[in-house]
């Protein structure tokens, strides 16, 4: 019995937690696993031969605002060694046994592959998502890439740097990123992309404003192919063009996938862990999966949406860093009896194109109009094309936002904020609205700060808020 | 029966609608009444010989950002005729006769001396705000200057450009942006504020953080005087210097006078109507006034602070513009059926020192504090200094960001933000979480969007908020 005993008491204050992935999810629940409890034994194993850094920073590096690819390089391995946290380079993941809690790897060591099996109390995957790549002929080509991993940031670069044109294939956030590299990088750049517009995340008629910027902006340097899909690659030796559905050739010096990501489940999936209906590995809020002892956090789990309350897919570095927070407390909620959810998202997201900046939050009105078809709303809509700021600032720039919402409670649904001005953190306002269950009504009343240099007296997010309820009173 | 029932028709159908006050408050005022009912006989008196201006782009003119005064009229008083509103400038009311629903104003007519009285249906105060003048001996002498209406900032920026030196009296929201004009425009400035800070409008530490900022980067053209006092204007023909309380003998060439405002309300007080216990006129929250037919809005009247649900006074360009669109509104309830209300305000304010932006909303520490000793609240603070984009973006600079909750319920309470960074907008998202009454624990999982140009993957607001809930848990 008191062996029994003190072997529980060991369990408890002292477990040995695995990590499988290096990026963002895995990095930050082996630090707060280890802040939280500094008696945890925390092992982060990765297959690529960096960890810890930032892959959404990789078209800035491209385009040369980042000096170099060490800058987007946030934690070392040493760095984490310091704290106490082993990590393991080069060390990929080829099974999972849940029934002996332990996992298997392949990995090299002095220059012999070898198999290694990991015991594990508590298995977190963090295994990511890689590129998504559509069936097209001769994908194999040389000089077609694809931006996901640190290394491939560094091999785009190099190519672009001895360019002179560019292919981009797909037409949504990463895209307008390495195009903005490309175009102040000199090249030529022809997008095609499957859907009628760039930016298809956004309703039509944004879409339509960021396209027709990028135009007024660069159209000398940039073709947009909508409604059109790349077939077939072409080139001898490597990437010489494309041929498209519609019949299109074209051609360039190398070409850039980016159509997409998905996730990294299949060794989870081959354990018995449950896959959603999205694809990614389903968890609860407290980010445990179905299988005792393995949880999930980042890019290979799927999300719930908070205004649908339905699954949905979301790959972005915010979320793996707060859920990879959310299991490093909850790893130890048996010791600290302190528990933390993610309770899921409204598909926040942001980029820009030189000064020009698209964000979006919560539901289009396109989607809106979807969910509407199972579910009691009844979406509505205004736009408004205002300064960001006092009209007669002389800095004062256009920017559109457009509010969504449901015209039967009043809720808000959804926002959306384009424009080469200040657009994109009034869309941080209807998150916090959004989360809030914020009718227009109470929206509308929102004490915003003003002051000339920072916003009209009335904001355009007030301005479209009044415009919602002028329809949701008639 | 018939007669008095069109009466009664043409009463309610035709409004006539006076309104006193034409910077901001009024003129929004006059124009929403007429576009909701365009059958009221608007009317729009002035004392000043302009209406419809930001007062709040002075400072911005006189630092020379905007060119020329005429680019802060918003609407000259042709364009509110084409609308069928009737303007009348360099009228003075000089009593208000709510029986006889009469309003007296003072004017010259062809260079004539006349009185003249006004009947009106509906009477609306839109008489704003004058600046406080402490009493301080010689105030009267040349060169001392307020900043209030139109005449003032052009007469400010004459005399600067003809200056070295000058000394503001006060360090608020106004004081730092006329520092940054005079600064920006090679003065050597002396700011005296009586608070042991400036912007004490802030906490503390907050302040420190604003004050060390300017002093770093202008320290050579600013000195402050703080916790002191000018308590004589020395000069022999204008002003020449100041005497303080502290014995200290200051120079410049000319002072301005910026140490806040108060509300315009000796004629509303005479002819009956409420006045608040902070000084400004009461109203209800569909902005009546006690005396029926009369109602009041903009920089004349208090608010209620919506955390501590007790009176408040703020003068500001965006609460008078929808103070007025809301009784705009209400002036035609009977017969539209439709009413508005203007619940109250956070207390959120803006401003910036070049590019440092200093903003806020709802209670700071210090006032919670003050609060706490009579409502059942434990305010708790958490203060992170942050990049406000991911670290490596060679343009992300640090902004402070504070954020104040209740320990016992675990309700925000306030935000503070401050930084040469994107410190401003994110004070928008903490008011919506105030109007909602958000949690800490909700505010902490906002799905705020992420990009490396933009934010952290982890916002500051976020790193804020965590520090929080470990408060809290404890």
């Amino acid at each position: 019995m008191q062996n029994l005993s003190s072997f529980a008491i060991l369990n408890v204050t002292m477990k040995k937690i695995v990590i499988i992935g290096g990026c963002a999810a895995g990095p930050k629940t082996a630090a707060k696993a280890k802040r939280v409890n500094p008696e945890n034994k925390v092992e982060l194993y990765t297959m690529e031969n960096v960890i810890s850094y930032s892959a959404c920073g990789m078209p800035y590096y491209i385009k040369g605002a980042v000096p170099s690819y060490t800058n987007l390089i946030i934690r070392t391995p040493e760095d984490f060694k310091k704290q106490g946290i082993e990590v393991f380079l080069n060390h990929k993941c080829t099974q999972i046994l849940p029934n002996e809690k332990v996992v298997i790897f392949n990995t090299f060591n002095n220059g012999v592959y070898e198999t290694k099996s990991v015991q594990y109390d508590e298995l977190v995957l963090c295994t990511g998502s890689r590129p998504y790549s559509p069936k097209i002929k001769n994908i194999n080509l040389d000089n077609i890439f694809h931006l996901k991993v640190l290394d491939d940031g560094i091999k785009i670069k190099e190519k672009m740097e001895k360019s002179k044109s560019a292919i981009i294939l797909g037409g949504g956030y990463i895209a307008m990123e390495i195009l903005e590299a490309f175009v102040k990088n000199g090249l030529h750049v022809t997008v095609v992309e499957r859907n009628k517009n760039i930016m298809s995340q956004f309703d039509p008629e944004i879409s339509d404003i960021i396209k027709n910027y990028i135009i007024q902006k660069d159209g000398k340097q940039v073709d947009f192919i909508l409604d059109d899909e790349i077939l077939e690659f072409t080139g001898t030796k490597g990437f010489e063009g494309a041929v498209t559905r519609n019949g299109k050739h074209l051609q360039g010096d190398f070409c850039v996938i980016a159509s997409g990501v998905i996730p990294n489940i299949e060794l989870a999936k081959e354990a018995g862990v449950e896959i959603g209906i999205t694809g990614g590995i389903k968890t609860d809020n407290r980010m445990r999966t179905n299988i005792e002892h393995i949880w999930a956090a980042g890019d290979c789990t799927e999300e719930n949406c908070l205004i649908t309350k339905k699954p949905m897919y979301a790959a972005l570095g915010t979320i793996a860093n707060k859920q990879g927070r959310v299991v490093g407390i909850n790893l130890n909620t048996d010791t600290s009896g302190v528990f933390e959810t993610f309770d899921g998202i409204l598909g926040s997201a942001v980029t820009s194109y030189f000064d020009f900046s698209m964000s979006a939050t919560g539901l289009t009105e396109t989607k809106a109009k979807i969910y509407a078809k199972n579910a009691n709303i009844e979406p509505i809509s205004a736009l408004v094309t205002k300064r960001d700021k006092a009209g007669y600032m002389p800095d004062s720039k256009s920017i559109t936002v457009k509010l969504v919402a449901d015209k039967r409670t009043g809720e808000l649904l959804g926002a959306q904020a384009v424009g080469a001005g200040d657009a994109d953190k009034r869309i941080y306002t209807v998150t916090s609205a959004l989360k809030a269950n914020l009718t227009v009504n109470e929206f509308l009343h929102l004490d915003l700060t003003y002051s000339p240099a920072f916003s009209s007296t009335i904001d355009p997010l007030l301005t479209a808020a009044y415009k919602l309820k002028e329809q949701i009173d008639r």
